[in-house]
């Protein structure tokens, strides 16, 4: 048995920032031949002292192994590092965070390129990466048939959700978790602003807060997606949208009370009194998603 | 032994809504005996039937027991029925949903009447009321005193939390909960919004969205607790708000390119660009409640 002969699936890697020097750990602590390179070269000299081939261009890089690996600043950075590189026969996996029109142009782009294509979002940060119970994982999208090939491979360093041969799908499930977690931390923000002048220890308020967000959010996002599904936003509705926008003085009166402008939640309850003015006093909430997207 | 004496706590109860009456039938499955009224005679008749005496008018009701419970539609009702009725030696609880100076102002309007008084905010619907596991609880605030000689009674219901002798507080508590659960709906319906045109099951969507907003929820309201205690919001900041600003374009040409509306989060990310732009780059998003108020 020849020592310097692994069974493991060898990867390329471009990009070493913070992003990629925490993938590139765990593929390297799991055995896997890693060949890496970085625009800066330095950010790739201590993974040389961990077992990493370093390539000389990002050319090189490609040409070393069939499974490539980018994860770079943005969309125009991959055009920038891969322009001048062949990808045929090459499958290649982008990390880049991108929108899904990006992703999109850029599978097709891989296509007639003559590789296949598959894009993830990545939903963790990198200390959560190699460290499995911190529940960081990606969304991959694109080629069933490269994610089914690799997927042992690219399980090392997260999680792994494929989402659909829509190259675009993991940008956009990676952006709508992203955006509602945006506006959870807008109405946490609202919250906290409203106790801030009272002698109210935020850390005593914070876990009454927490608990509350967590015990709403799981009902109301299955009961919305059953809405959405059916069509119909009536069933099994235990505040309806008449009584909810009746609650709305209060919160606004509140905020005025404690100082606090009420511009992050205003334009919600401002879409609710539009759905409840077109006649929905019977639905829950659903009805403001069809406001929003025509 | 009389099998007419209960040796439980007797209440008073005033106000036979939906909530009303299903706070009133706790008390009666829990064998206290219950003195009811409500403006409307014919919803006391079904709980009259269930063993409740059914007092002929409010001043009566609020004559028949020293601990009285009131939950009306709002504080102009509570003024409206109490207002011709001797509270003098009696313990008021308003579990009306009122806000933080209404919630004073009538605890001052009780002590000038020779009452003790405490305020609520109820964090529960109908539903939940009598059933435990469903999780719902009131927060409490006002005369301790009250609250400690009467928790058990109050524990009938639903789980009690005391927040504080100041009276309004527990309306800012239930105001600041659910204005951060109004927020977590608006990030969730604009990540419902923008997946809506294309061919994704809303559903499989749910559980991945869910468990999401669930698992960032609990570290971010703990960090920005830990931050305004200290001052400091630069402590264990994993993304800061330059990293974050600098994601924005995404979520925004996202939404533009699935055809929905910016505006529940745009508020939130201006925000996160004035902090920036102020000089905090190296912070977490804890400064936008600084903006929120000043
Ligand atoms: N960090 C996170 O928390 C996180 C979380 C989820 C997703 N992501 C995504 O992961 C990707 C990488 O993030 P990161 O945190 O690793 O970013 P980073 O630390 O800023 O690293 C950026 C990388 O891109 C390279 N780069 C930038 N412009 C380039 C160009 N024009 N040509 C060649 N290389 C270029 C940089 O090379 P140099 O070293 O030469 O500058 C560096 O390797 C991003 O798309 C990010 O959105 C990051
Ligand atoms: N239901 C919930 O999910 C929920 C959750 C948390 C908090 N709350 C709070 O609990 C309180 C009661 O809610 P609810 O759901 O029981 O409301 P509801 O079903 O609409 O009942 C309102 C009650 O107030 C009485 N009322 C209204 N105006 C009155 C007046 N001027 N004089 C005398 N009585 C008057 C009504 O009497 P009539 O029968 O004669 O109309 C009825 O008993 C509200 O403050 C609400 O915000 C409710």
């Amino acid at each position: 048995m020849a020592p310097n002969i692994s069974e493991k699936n060898p990867v390329t890697l471009l990009g070493l920032g913070a992003m990629g020097t925490a993938l590139a750990r765990t593929w390297l602590a799991a055995g896997h031949p890693l060949t890496v390179w970085n625009r800066t070269p330095a950010r790739a000299e201590a993974l040389a002292a961990e077992g990493a081939e370093v390539a000389d261009s990002a050319a090189a890089a490609v040409a070393a192994n069939p499974l490539v690996v980018v994860c770079l600043l943005d969309d125009a950075s991959v055009e920038e590092v891969l322009g001048g590189t062949d990808l045929a026969g090459r499958d290649l996996v982008n990390l880049t965070t991108s929108n899904p029109a990006q992703a999109r142009a850029r599978a097709e782009w891989a296509r007639e390129r003559g590789a296949r294509y598959l894009d993830a979002g990545i939903m963790a940060v990198p200390p959560m990466i190699g460290v499995p119970e911190a529940g960081g994982y990606a969304f991959y999208s694109g080629s069933r048939e490269l994610f089914e090939q690799h997927q042992e491979t690219l399980a090392v360093p997260m999680g792994t959700t494929y989402v659909g041969e829509d190259a675009g799908f993991a940008a956009l499930y990676d952006v709508a978790l992203l955006s509602a977690m945006y506006g959870m931390f807008a109405g946490v923000s609202h919250a906290f602003a409203l106790i801030r002048k009272e002698d109210i220890d935020p850390t005593a308020f914070a876990p009454l807060l927490a608990d509350w967000v967590v015990a709403m959010a799981q009902p109301a996002v299955h009961q919305t997606a059953d809405h959405l599904r059916s069509g119909d936003y009536t069933t099994n509705v235990v505040s309806n949208l008449a009584m909810q926008v009746a609650g709305v003085p209060t919160f606004l009166g509140t905020a005025e009370q404690q100082g606090v402008s009420p511009e992050l939640l205003a334009p919600f309850f401002e879409l609710m009194r539009r759905r409840l003015a077109e006649g929905n006093g019977e639905e829950d909430l659903t009805g403001v998603i069809d406001l929003l997207a025509r």
